[in-house]
């Protein structure tokens, strides 16, 4: 190579709080490294690669470039665009490569869950096979925690954090004005994983403490089951708050929002659609016959970084650094894991007379993009409708400490954009 | 009298993220006022004074009551239930003077909106009639920000902080990835006022912020004119992100929901259950086709006291404070208001080389029974569909400052509770 290598950060799938902090890990640590030339973003994930929609982040200003630690979302753009097998996707794989060729990319650091460091192994295979010089790494992202390797991902603990409260101070709101609004079900993400509804469960200190019956996809969803838990709740506290992840599944495997069967019709028999919650919310006016209410909090659950976990910042800021560190070792093919209490200490908290460890691990990216973490059965209690201690201790290390944000004189945080000045093209149009 | 008089206090409605606060300030000022004997708390309302369920908050512990300024919902309990007027309620009125009478209450301090006011004020002639010596005041509260005679209401600047940075992050996260998601539509509280709503734009501080759209019920909502605007923003941006009011009117006053004509026909024929957001989102899907994705916040909006206005927290305390101030100088009947830039200055804050001045003043409790204050002309730009500088003004320092709450070894925060030792009932049974 007569130049320095040059680099290139990608953020794929669904955002979260801190998939930025990982980006600003990677592009300062890749720039005070002085062994890589240009530290290149592409727009919008993959799709940015393959439209060689590209601009200079390393050409951004510095405090961009650190504000972007504290900004929720991608910044660079993300898609949900899938490459499928080498074969089925050729054309794109290939595509990719002579992008990075174009542009002397030797480094290949990309953000996203399981679907993107399958597509990371496949271009880092290709590149092999072709003898082009390329180190992919991959960062691990995913506000569902369902990334096998690593005890936890990187925007998990933020979620986590934010979700928690939500029950914690909706729960409030219930126990106030229980005589009227009854029941409040809260929604919470999770297609495949129940994670994210576990760990609203920490918020439940004591018995009054919301939320009172959390469903996660992990055990069996049965509607009989379902109306006699509210119903004893009911009879013990005179209210109840529910946690409901949004994939939640019937015995069959099936997702009960699909089949609601004669519970969820409404008096002219028409299923309710909408969400889990609204389901539930359907179930319970007609069978308890108590008011419920829906919090939905939707998109806003992995983009809350005005109260996102400090040590998940910290720690998704490690993972880029880590990426980085690694490559430049020569180390190639692997996501970066993080590991609890193992080798040397990286971050260290003191709380409640326990101690935590993380340090990160490295995995094999194929193995990584075949593998997928459940909350496991320890986890979940007994009766399917809340968590065990075990989970409890699990999370609590995760979420401790609050990030700090700017606020600005309008009294709201202040986020960075890039300016994203678009890289000279160099290839022909693609797609 | 042959003791010092006790006085009461009660929570009314939908809680607020501050409702708490003002009764902290109550509380305090009470009990070192020397003039008034026990404070009690009536459970869950004015329903707990018809069912003589009090507890003495004065005995309280200190940490608990100091805890409660920082405490989001209704500790007391608050309920919906509604007294009308004097002839139609009349066995509930007398009820209440009894309860007074039985445990020697001569002071009454309501937080609530326009029906508490208005429930205040008969109990406040029903006194007089009987020659009951009885001091009520009213203390404001309501997210909604809709009582007529104060500049803005305790519970709005917090809500109104929150929406606003959920609006900024969740409008990261559809700017990310917009080629896949491409509208998101934020639905907020606000049945018949768009404060709420119109506290979203001030997170629009350039053309890519958002939301881009704004919709509150006080301009006439067409169908058309919504379509129209989101094909607009999405020429313009490529994506679009709405706030919309759950109470959207149409032209003839009615609510969109509840007549939603062709638009928000499923491919069914079935008219779309839910909300307003859910609404919108089957008419996006629709006639824009592009997918929309719905966040709700519920009563988690109101309940935020992770990310509350501190200004507001101050506020509501001041307010709970003034009444008790007021009362022992021989007030009554009234509400306290919060005065803009008028009379000595109790609050005072820089921001933006502006100043903000806040103290307060009183209303007649019958006059803000009767008035209702909706977001004005001025405020609501010419197409209807977002805020003025006039209402950035309006807001912008209400939402200055957070509120610092307590955060525990579990990474989560900490909120009081009271023992609520029940008084011992003097009356036969009531309802």
């Amino acid at each position: 190579m007569t130049s320095k290598p040059n680099a290139i950060v990608a953020q794929s799938g669904g955002p979260t709080t801190v998939i930025n902090s990982s980006a600003c890990g990677i592009i300062q640590q890749a720039m005070k490294s002085g062994k890589i030339g240009r530290v290149f973003a592409a727009v919008n994930g993959i799709l940015g690669v393959l439209k060689e929609d590209l601009f200079d982040v390393s050409a951004e200003k510095p405090a961009t470039i650190a504000a972007l630690k504290r900004t929720p979302a991608a910044a660079m753009g993300s898609c949900r665009y899938k490459l499928k097998s080498l074969e089925q996707s050729k054309a794109d794989f290939n595509r990719v490569l002579d992008v990075f060729k174009a542009h002397n990319i030797h480094y290949f650091f990309y953000a996203g869950g399981n679907d993107s460091m399958d597509t990371a192994d496949k271009v880092n295979k290709l590149a092999a096979d072709a003898g082009y010089e390329l180190i992919c790494m991959g960062i691990p992202k995913t506000v569902d925690n369902d990334l096998a390797y690593t005890d936890h991902c990187p925007g998990y603990p933020s979620v986590a954090k934010y979700v928690a409260t939500c029950a914690m101070e909706a729960g409030r709101d219930t126990e106030a004005l229980y005589t009227t609004d009854t029941c409040t079900i809260l929604e919470v993400m999770g297609r495949n994983a129940g994670w994210i509804a576990a760990a609203t469960g920490l918020a439940h200190r004591c018995e009054e403490d919301a939320p009172h019956l959390v469903y996660m996809p992990e055990a069996a969803f049965s509607f009989e089951k379902f109306v006699n838990d509210v119903n004893e709740v009911l009879k013990r506290l005179g209210r109840v708050f529910i946690v409901a992840g949004e994939g939640l599944k019937d015995e069959k495997g099936g997702y009960v929002t699909a089949d609601a069967g004669a519970f969820a019709k409404d008096s002219f028999g028409h299923v309710q659609l909408g969400g889990v919650a609204d389901m539930l919310k359907a179930v319970i006016e007609k069978e308890v016959k108590i008011k419920a209410r829906v919090n939905k909090l939707g998109t806003n659950q992995r983009s809350a970084m005005h109260f996102a976990s400090l040590t998940d910042v910290n720690e998704a800021y490690m993972c880029g650094q880590m990426a980085v560190k690694n490559a430049l070792k020569g180390v190639n093919g692997k996501m970066v894991t993080l590991v609890r209490e193992k080798g040397p200490i990286l971050l260290r908290q003191g709380f409640g007379g326990q101690e935590y460890k993380c340090t990160t691990g490295l995995a094999e990216l194929r193995d990584v993009a075949n593998g997928e973490k459940k909350v496991p059965k320890e986890y979940i209690n007994d009766r399917g409708n809340h968590i065990t201690k075990a989970m409890k201790d699990y999370l609590r290390p995760l979420i401790q400490g609050e990030a700090r944000i700017t606020i600005d004189k309008d009294g709201l945080p202040v986020f960075m954009r890039f300016r994203k000045k678009p890289l000279k093209k160099k290839l022909p149009e693609y797609m």
